[in-house]
């Protein structure tokens, strides 16, 4: 039987070895729901920066700049990390150069996994779909926020190893607990995470609606992947 | 309000300020449980040590000493990780020198707060009224298994959360998902962790009564607390 494993936070990346594994990137609010979404809706490419400065650079070269720390939009970006600025016609072909306060930082940790796919509510079934039909072991990757460990990106990690539950066995405790945590929010998850820190910050930043879009399951059937560092669908 | 935050691995710790904060270190299986035990049958002190070598030379200066690595008592060593070596008359009065694989290195992390006491089911409602009576924020520690989230010790600050969620307001998102794990798990503990990996390791160790006893809540009064390194009741 293949295997799952959910690493709870990047700062703990270090305890796993992922050179035969498949890893699913998560950061439901917002890097990874903006990145499907953006897929979605046509982009050519998104290429993931850990810092500010080496992302901002990429604005000379062609890309569009999406950049955001602590929930809101850096200055002298072009976007921001709110799925709605990555959606419509004008997003169409474009390369996008992309750097944010968790997301970004967990996909340049993973590197050096045998294959990094991007997973969000948005796009849960075709994680799942993608998964069991592949012959690696699974590591969820949770963004967290700043190295803790969050809630939404734990009930996503819960929603996979729920749904793979009898083709993926769990390798140790941490996909246990997420899969408990989701059984027990799925009904509601908004309540469930209505008194979650992030969901706390984004309320108090008025991007209520951000939120709830990054809840919604299945509306998108595509699968971002990095390839020589660079994300394609 | 007091805050109550929980590090759910040692390997998180540098994610937190502990200067002003009343540290509580778990590890349910089974070095926290074993200290508290054995207090409540009058030892005089536990120096908890990370390394197995510096605590095997205390054997010359009048210590008994306790080593277990992967679950394992370690040869050399005078006792092993089971409460059940920690009870009766003729532990009354000594000097132990402790070490194991998780629990000890927790502790050392845990240098550097205010305060630092020791948890388990054992002493709960005793650590519960400690930490509601005293002035300092609080952070529970979980021990976990080599760096790896555990089921067990994040039950164990779910407890704590939970009961003292009137009196001190959750930092961040894993005091909830703590709380939201013990409230699921509470009405049968044993059941809930049943299939967890440490559970697991320690029946392929025939050691299941270990088990059964650590989830014991309150059998004693006891509360360890370090003090210039070492453990005093």
């Amino acid at each position: 039987m293949k295997t799952i494993d959910v690493c709870l936070s990047p700062e703990l990346m270090h305890l796993y070895d992922v050179h035969d594994r498949t890893v699913v990137v998560v950061d439901i609010l917002r890097a990874t729901s903006c990145m499907v979404t953006a897929f979605a809706h046509g982009v050519e490419s998104i290429t993931p920066f850990a810092q500010l400065e080496k992302c901002l650079t990429m604005k000379t070269k062609g890309y569009v700049t999406s950049g955001e720390r602590d929930g809101k939009k850096v200055e002298g970006f072009d976007k921001g990390n709110s799925p709605f600025e990555y959606m419509g016609d004008q997003v169409r072909g474009l390369k996008i150069a992309f750097t944010t306060t968790n997301g970004t930082q967990a996909i340049e940790k993973s590197k050096g996994a045998k294959e990094v796919i991007i997973g969000s509510f948005l796009n849960l079934n075709t994680v799942v779909k993608y998964l069991l039909l592949g012959e690696n072991n699974v590591l969820i990757v949770c963004a967290g926020w700043k190295g803790r460990v969050n809630l939404e990106d734990t009930l996503f990690a819960g929603a996979i190893v729920e749904k793979l539950k009898d083709y993926l066995g769990p390798d140790c405790d941490a996909p246990l607990a997420a899969r408990h945590l989701y059984n027990q929010a799925k009904a509601d998850m908004t309540q469930f995470l209505s008194e979650s820190s992030h969901v706390k910050r984004l309320n108090r930043l008025n991007i209520h609606k951000d939120f709830e879009f990054c809840l919604t399951t299945d509306l998108y059937q595509v699968l971002p992947k990095l390839k020589n560092g660079v994300l394609v669908a």
